[in-house]
């Protein structure tokens, strides 16, 4: 028999037994109970928001618009928890509930899951005034929801007091007590995506979710949801149980999910010298202390990630890391430079993805100052505008190569060169379904007509609808060369980037711009190599088997049909 | 003249002198030698075993069933000594070992090797009683070996007084006082490989091993010697000359070789939360203990390498890491899948290599249930258990991908589509011996017959065999689409399974599953190309000078023709 | 408006007039200046070299025979301070200057530039006598510059007294009391490339960085200047503004450099046995000690980077950390093999690289002594000498699979498949000017030759000049084929050759042996293709539009023209 079985079992009866022995005692300690007022974590958003991501369904659906297409994955109940959490069946909670029984949780629990209870143990929230710094932050939260706080166990956390059921806590209940820290955290929203409130969204609204789920691949996106649950939880940063602050100011509090090709951040800080002498002094950097008090120079040689990306200028720092970002991910093109390619009519009329940066636009200007500002705690303000000023020229120049790679490929298709064509290789993903899930005000005229006629039969590339060919792959969707491209712009590209702006030269050039100049080589020598091909198919004529479809109008890029589409009618956005 | 002859005969000269001077009081010490008792470290082996991989040949020959093929590379006396150590020859320490003059080895090696014997200062050999817990431990030994221990010298490990010569111990030899941690190492074979006590069998049994050496790679091939010496030796965890229990409970004592594509433990654990936190607490964890006496939470706020993979249950924990192994290296295909590849026939009456496994075997399981009680630690069983789950989903589909890709190469080869053929191309790594090498009844009739017939010219791809496209690289053989396919279903299979397993999503996702994909479709963008080009040339008929052989039988792979061969003659393995 | 301007200009105000109410004060304390000495840091170089990399030129050119072809990136000026730093126009200091206000530095930086003020006030400059070893060592450069020290503040490293203007301090500075270092560091010249005062001619001397200028990417390349800057700066490995000694001696303080793909020192050191023992027992470790007086086991229990590569033999440590190197950076071809490929001929008549290296040659058994002298600290020397005999085998076999790889697109060459021919592709980086630039007796009259006739259009492959495909992409130069060969060659190479240097297996196998046969495989495969695809275009006659241009001369690789025309002159280097 199964362990779980059996320990459960075991469980049911030895406590509920427990309990009711001791039932008598609690009855007589009735009092007044204290009901906390929480935050609705999505304050703000869309009116549609809370029926697709918020409102718990269990694992019976999914969340966002493409809710009814996937289900999810179980540990998605871990993983964003205010949508797809369902409380435990194997053991009955209620008589607890009912009782208010706090104590009889750690007398199980301990046994069975030690690590958890003694993580706790160590906690501010078994002991609020463990320091002195704790202390005067638990009197504020105190005064804040008007009630004494002698310790916050299991109960107050896990406890749905109302539904009288085992809950796993969101962001939504820490915010009873921590309401500052949700708010700021929701503030992120105001300056657009990427950022952590909406991570969720990344995760599951892009067609490659639910067409991962409809090919029976789900399970290989399981990554995907670890780190995009943080839209809705603390943990992944302050982790449970000891809930720490001083945790969660240290960069490797970042870092399980802050790596990676689309955000190298931890190695290219940690490898720094930012990062490398952090890893030398550790001991020195005070992480107990508010960041807004720390003395730079003595408790903090370095740079933490969190004392750049949490600061929002004139020395206050909020729980909002996005405030200052100017290049955001390193995905979207500037407007500050020419384009060849199709890249010039970017984002083609779509609503849901953001237009192209002005990267000196006034708000960035200020953004940049606040980044002086920070910079200048060690360096020069010369030393940090030059710098900055470097990283842009950087991007400049990168997404000017992404350019070059974009037009071969858009040749290539206006050509009716690219092997196979798109009428004769698998569609986009969820393309056959995309024009009737997602209305032509979300993705544009262009978009969705394109999308309409050819049932997802379209070829798509470049930013950041072609980043699917790093997350997909249907028969001969993508080619070789369109991957190859999709590496470029998004992978090395970002490296490069990351590589820059956290001053780790070596990721900068040899995971940045040396691969992307190796797959623009590559480009070109696939595209050289489909040309001779083609020119050879040509000259035997009819002999061929293997020959194209003829070339027809769904042959053309998704993103030039764009562009003429929205000339055509001028629709100018 | 060379530093090492000078130094050498320097030694001696002057400690010849210095050991004569001594004689005279020394052998007025006679006394009634200690005679110590030794484990076969390969107790329980096949009878062939101790002639192949065990009886010392010093670097004559090789070790396993190709050992006439290959001359050892010099280092292996150093990472394999059990098998071939060669005594120094530099200088003789015959009379030092006749008259036990065991105070004699600190004296000159103290000056050369001065780093060698600070670390033995520092050792529980140095001061068996250094401890409480080391004394407590002394003590058991003494008990076990019937002798008291006042410190254990070079003489002791270093001397083989029966032969008087110099001797680089092994497992054997600290088996002497330490034989219940070799005995449970030893025990590794009975959960069969990947183990450590057969490390060394896929080191050198594979043919890619000693065709290299054929060919004048093997320096190449040292890498592989120096992980998968941990055979016969304790030292790769317990680092001499320390020999430290404690320094071999750290995360850190496994990485130098658990890294890399093959199973990248070290950089999954290392960057999942368990490892983040370990990182950022690591003072806090006791190495001292012994992990039964570990204080969950307290002492370790999250697991160690140690800590899961030496637990067997109830709360015991030995020297086997494989006992609670279900998917193993991640390489063997599940039996709980449909496969439309040849991968159907896997393994291909081979019966040398594991067969398929079943996952949800009683076996199998049974050691969930164990994972399920030590994650239970700290998380809920049904946390663990849905874990699990999604981890074995996750293989699934990793196999469901892998299955793909197979069936597109199978495809081209039964199409005599692949380009070159086998026929015109290099051999498969030492083809041209294995079927005089290995007799029918290891390697399988069909597959037997195959390499007999052909002399090694058969297309061989997939799961374990086709392997050898990471290891080897002959004339076009293997080609671009091959290797393209073994590092779909090899390095970055394992990535994403040891990224999921360690819950390290980025890796599962960005150097696992990601990859994958993108490697499935360079696959298909090659078949694609291989088929555009075979038209050509079909079109152009007898015009073009590159044809292929004509088609037959030895361009099936050897997947298909095995398993032909076998439904032929009905064997059913 | 711009937060630096604001701040500037309030600084301007604030502090001119705090320093006119000072300057009575000031004027009074007159005293006979000190006069300081520093050494030349480019002494013993050839003439020319002062002229092109030493003598400031700010941002108006840039460095080396190339110096008019490109603009420095403005950052150079704190990468490359001696040559490219202008002194900032923000503010005007002249007057503190002239004062002689030392006090005032500290008075308003310590409040725009915390964190320096800090980190200096930790420094043996701000307190030359902290502890007995730094008050000893002040001593010293007490005696040897005549001058009592009470402290070496802004003043003493940032003011040129002269032109009375700021400066940012080079090695030079340095030297005024560091001459032994700063003499040490010079003297790695003597002992060839690569080293470190000569890093900025690897980053500027090679012909892509003016062609990345005259492209428009040179922000790309600012990865190159952070490290190539080492030449003539201090504080890579000392960082500002500690400045401390015992943070340079620990190997981090070498790995934000020493990490990648040409030298994967960081990964490889820090991943094998002796670094992660180092990470594992760091606080053992005693820093502060000079190295020559560590106790090699009692506080060193591994080596660490400074350990072994500045030891000169005997005893001794200086700041030149490559007088040992026998193989360098693992990119030469040694004279002790047979090459197949146009290799033989290597360097070709070049006098500005390194001739192939004679790994036995009496110079080189001489370090490797050393070597083993080092390794015996802990090591036998039998043991140290095995190793590193395997080392060279492990090279020579990777210089023979280079050969391969290379024969294999010398034939591609010579047959003139290679597609597209030289002559329809873009040049050679700067290969329109190199014979206009370069003088015949720098680059051998037979490179000189070819690429005075071809205007740049020659086939270049294989090491030093091939490594240009890592580093550029013209229009379809290099293809495919040729990135991959350097991948091989460079990037493979160089991992295999650090992993196995530094004892880390898993690199020397899995980042280097195996993706050099995979790399060797795909030249293969691409390699066959390109003749495949000929033959069929020679089948079909003049029908296919995309034939190369008629096979000529200029066909022919660069290094076999330049081996026929050394031949044919018999000039004999």
């Amino acid at each position: 028999m199964n362990y779980t079985k059996k320990l459960m079992i075991f469980l049911n009866v030895t406590l509920l037994v427990t309990a009711m022995q001791f039932s008598g005692f609690v009855q007589a300690e009735e009092k007044k109970p204290y009901v906390p007022k929480k935050m609705d974590i999505y304050e703000g958003f869309p009116d549609w928001y809370n029926s697709v991501f918020k409102d718990n369904v269990g694992l019976k659906e999914g969340a966002g618009l493409f809710k009814d297409y996937y289900k999810p994955l179980k540990m998605q109940m871990y993983f964003s928890p205010l949508r797809h959490y369902e409380p435990p069946t194997v053991m009955d909670h209620t008589l607890f509930i009912e009782k208010e029984r706090r104590d009889l949780c750690i007398r199980c629990h301990e046994g069975i899951n030690t690590g958890a209870v003694e993580d706790w143990r160590r906690s501010a929230h078994f002991n609020p005034r463990k320091s002195g710094i704790i202390a005067r932050k638990t009197k504020i939260i105190e005064g804040a929801i008007g009630k004494e706080i002698v310790s916050v166990d299991c109960f107050d956390c896990h406890v749905d007091t109302e539904k009288k059921q085992i809950r796993l806590p969101s962001a939504e209940e820490c915010s009873e007590c921590h309401e500052r820290q949700v708010r700021e955290f929701n503030s992120e929203k105001d300056h657009g995506r990427p950022n952590h409130i909406q991570a969720w969204e990344a995760n599951v609204l892009v067609p490659w979710y639910p067409e991962a789920y409809r090919r029976g691949w789900l399970a290989g996106n399981g990554g995907c949801d670890m780190c995009h649950g943080i839209s809705d939880k603390c943990d992944p940063c302050h982790t449970r149980h000891t809930f720490s602050a001083a945790e969660a100011r240290r960069p490797q509090a970042c870092m399980s999910c802050h790596m990676g090709p689309d955000h190298p951040d931890a190695e290219s800080y940690g490898e720094s010298k930012h990062g490398v002498i952090y890893e030398m002094e550790e001991e020195r950097y005070n992480f107990d202390k508010p960041l807004a008090h720390v003395l730079v120079g003595e408790e903090y040689r370095t740079p933490t990630c969190q004392f750049c990306h949490m600061y929002q200028g004139g020395g206050r720092f909020t729980h909002n890391f996005v405030s200052k970002g100017i290049w955001r991910m390193g995905t979207v093109p500037p407007s500050n430079i020419e384009y060849k390619s199709s890249l010039k009519d970017y984002p083609y009329g779509i609503n849901i993805i953001a237009p192209k940066i002005d990267i000196h636009s006034e708000e960035n200007l200020d953004k940049r100052d606040k980044w002086i500002e920070l910079c200048s705690n060690c360096h020069s303000p010369r030393f940090a505008d030059t710098y900055l000023e470097q990283l842009d020229d950087f991007m400049f120049q990168a997404f000017g190569l992404t350019d070059d790679a974009q037009k071969i490929i858009d040749d290539l298709i206006a050509d009716d060169i690219l092997y196979p064509s798109s009428q004769n290789r698998d569609i986009y993903p969820l393309g056959d379904k995309l024009a009737e899930l997602l209305p032509a005000s979300l993705i544009g005229d262009g978009v969705w007509n394109a999308f309409k006629k050819t049932g997802g039969k379209v070829p798509v590339i470049g930013p950041i609808l072609g980043v699917y060919a790093l997350f997909y792959q249907g028969e001969n969707n993508p080619t070789h060369i369109e991957t190859s491209y999709a590496k470029m712009w998004f992978w090395y590209k970002l490296q490069g980037y990351k590589g820059f702006a956290h001053a780790q030269q070596d990721i900068m050039w040899w995971w940045g711009q040396s691969p992307m100049l190796q797959e623009l080589g590559n480009i070109q020598s696939e595209a050289m190599r489909m040309r001779r091909e083609a020119a050879i198919e040509q000259a035997l004529g009819s002999k061929v088997s293997h020959r194209q479809g003829g070339g027809s109008e769904s042959h053309q890029p998704l993103t030039k049909k764009v562009g003429e589409f929205l000339q055509f009618f001028s629709v100018n956005e």
